[in-house]
């Protein structure tokens, strides 16, 4: 009888509670400026959270000897709307991240194997590096040049997060090299030597 | 003739203001992050911007002796988009909103009839509580735990505001006892005994 | 024991939650764009989060026959920074808010006691209103020019709240004519005709 | 080879970004509160970041010798989602862009030929206005009420930004005059004569 | 000659980068909603945006077995203004981080040893929970309970990212029986019996 | 008598309107990571709001013969805090601006004299680029690589305008070649030759 009354109270309150706490990223849904649209909440379930991909290592058998794992909304429809997302960094020996940007989003390292040289610049043009150790955490703000180099003797891991779903990721060289933007155009804003570009563009798989 | 050359000049403006003045929200339409979709603006009405539910005295017939009537956009559609929501508190006579918070939002609760006590704590675990008279407000930062119990003689009611069109309410006791996770769990959580974690389940209707 | 073990605990925590759960705004210090200074923590106290000032009646003795008591955070320190605001408003008989915009925020107006007819006007010039009865509710769009007219035989009252803790309010009239804004360059910019724009001056203090 | 072993890594990392990096507007698809919704990014051209129409002179035979040509995100959807658009203002000899607000945005104004006296009233009723040459630029914040007059001896020409890709555009003559607003409302929230309301009624169409 | 013109060009546009790339929290500094005040620019180094505390295995001879090391603003003020924050978790054998929220931020949790029994309850009071490996990354909505177990055997550490800068953090078990919160009040809004309450009361330090 | 009653409603008026109107920066004051202190409203006047310095030409006598005029908030105070900030383009024939990213805003550009070719770079590597006339406009969205080179015969001058009030600015090679960072780690994150780097070093003014 007390439940009863109770429950009839819960019914009540239950019709408030068909609340915005999360927004599962819907892939094949519209996408707003404000990210993927909502997957129905009657079909979410605890693996929508939950992203098991950050767990393997990346493969590093490439020139940089270094791979990027993103857990972005679009990867991992979970963060979809809630102002975060993650990625891990597998750095073999001699691994390197290039000089990159993430045009929407601060990001926070955190090493948790082997030592790793982290550092950004500034608009004003100062760079702040450092080798960082197992567990040290290192803050690059938003939108500036990046970069992180393996500077132990062994394969280095990191966590990294950030503050968006989906921060984007523009790696200076694949954004200058990899494309059709023609190497006049190329050597005008960067001052590179014409050979420069070329043998880049040639590396890089860019035409023009 | 002079009419004419300004209803030249209002049209060319109005191409402009084809604006984002609101968002009524089409509660069937794919819901963003930013909220519902909004209705086509040419079948917006005043009454999407009306809501009357408030009027009307919740149900306090019910072991709590209050009632929660929501104005959020899932009600309200007229408030998607505008970063504000309403809601109505009904306190019978020894009525009690039991403890929860609000996810995303902070609430100004204003007195309209009888006196309550109201009150919030911080996260550093002070507690804010006071009784409030007819035409008081009192401000509840968003997310923290707070409550208002009737602390007069009589019936008492509030309006309140949330600075979000869908702010969630977490009810602490229902989010415990009134679902299935286990017992276990939840007095692992809790540090709450076995009998008074059962208890509660048995009363919210909670399995586990 | 086991209390001394957890007081340690505590305390680890204590050192966390320094947080910006509030920022009750010292009216003395420094102001961002994000708002006033917060208040050192330690002095923050309950009454910082309540506000009696809304129980009062305005004094409706003027040519509108109306008053707007604001709950902002010049008035009310302890919403700076919460996303929220109030205002209380009275209406004679005959009383009237007259047009007006807040320039950052959206509006929600409930009505307490008799009748308002209130409604706003969009950026495409329709014109939403209606005639509002006791806990009948109305929202107005961030920006957007409205309105409220006691539309009842007797005094009406209404909370309103903001989605901003310093809304702001420009009244039109007092926009045009209260102020040293030269009549000819108020009649270019408005079509009034000089004697109309002259007269209002008049009555509301305007010079030039 | 080497290219090979890069064509990994860059698929790999390509996977990471489909990113939010910008959102041209699908004007068919559905609206967000966020604005809205995304062309499929495979489908974009560079002619979707571009706009030409505020290359052209606006239409200023009209009786307020003047026009704004909007590239807001309704014309112009590259910008829906970037926080920025765009207009032009022409106003021929003696032009007037009339009092009006942008609900939802500041503005910045660049005089790029003639002499044009701007300004803006605060909400504490201020105002603050100079006549600006070539080259000066003025902001005008968020939400509050301002004009443009050419104040040289010919055309004048202005381009202005807007901190909103959709900033709404809400000129008070058209809001009070324009519509079916009944004249006696009017009257009551403006002050205004009855002979001033239907005047300018039946100048700009209004009726009621 | 070439490297003076240059300087000049770059002297120039330096006066541009006096940029709010960064905003170091100044913790002797006015607050304000939006985060501490800046450390003056030229006083920024390296070691503002590295922090080692979170390379120390917290404390966990307590009686949750658990320690939570926070990376908020407070201890790390490299992450003022960035959106963006860290803690660590230890959970020794049978560790437990209680029900708790986080009233301003959404947070990204990555085991990095053992393994985590972890889950969050929605608004409609539903559970999402699951035991997390090594590698495996769990999201929880901003505001909303949640908890971590260690459901390995030994000892299970854990990274956990935060969407804001100072998420707060709110332990119900301490918010509820820490303080000098009556008693008879934390009865009535949680439905707890009065020695259930006193007992925990008793545990955790709180008095009334 | 009646205009005494209206000033008795005018200050109550007056009371709610110390509004957030505006926030001119005090660029002597602390600053938030929401931007500068505001100046005293009382000491505001129209010339905060005015700016003169996007009038004159940038000196293009350099080595990219051209040349950037900011009004960010370090140079034009009145834009703090608005969401908005602007900037001039002059480059005189053969004149480039380099390739960079404003790391906190998107840009709109438009043309008002000569020819610019424009572009960005996404970050799926793909180009979008154009050459635009005199009054045609390109947005650039936030954060992302992007330049613009005279394409036409004389000189070409553009207003560019923001979405933030500090943009920040980094030009690639200046963040790479005009400082310190060592050129072993420039080559290591860049891909490009030892001669190279050097070559610009030494051009740039960098160490290393």
């Amino acid at each position: 009888m007390e439940m009863l009354r109770f429950f009839f109270f819960f019914s009540l309150l239950f019709a408030a509670s068909n609340a915005a706490d999360f927004c599962v990223g819907d892939l094949k849904g519209p996408v707003s400026p404000a990210g993927y649209s909502c997957k129905v909440e009657d079909k979410v379930v605890v693996d929508d959270f939950v992203f098991s991909g950050l767990g393997v290592a990346g493969n590093t058998t490439n020139i940089i000897k270094a791979a990027v794992t993103p857990a972005f909304s679009a990867q991992f429809p979970g963060v979809n709307g809630l102002g975060i997302s993650l990625a891990r960094l597998d750095l073999a020996a001699g691994g390197v991240i290039p000089i990159h940007t993430h045009p929407g989003a601060s990001e926070a390292l955190v090493v948790v194997q082997g030592e790793i040289c982290a550092g950004f610049i500034s608009s004003a043009n100062k760079v702040y590096f450092k080798s960082l150790k197992k567990g040290e955490v290192m803050v690059f703000p938003r939108g500036l040049l990046h970069f992180q180099i393996n500077s132990g003797g062994g394969t280095a891991i990191a966590f990294v997060s950030f503050s968006d779903p989906s921060p984007g990721l523009q790696i200076t060289d694949f954004a200058l090299f990899a494309n059709n933007l023609p190497s006049t155009l190329v050597e005008k804003v960067t001052f590179l030597d014409d050979a420069q570009v070329k043998k880049l563009k040639g590396v890089l798989g860019g035409t023009g």
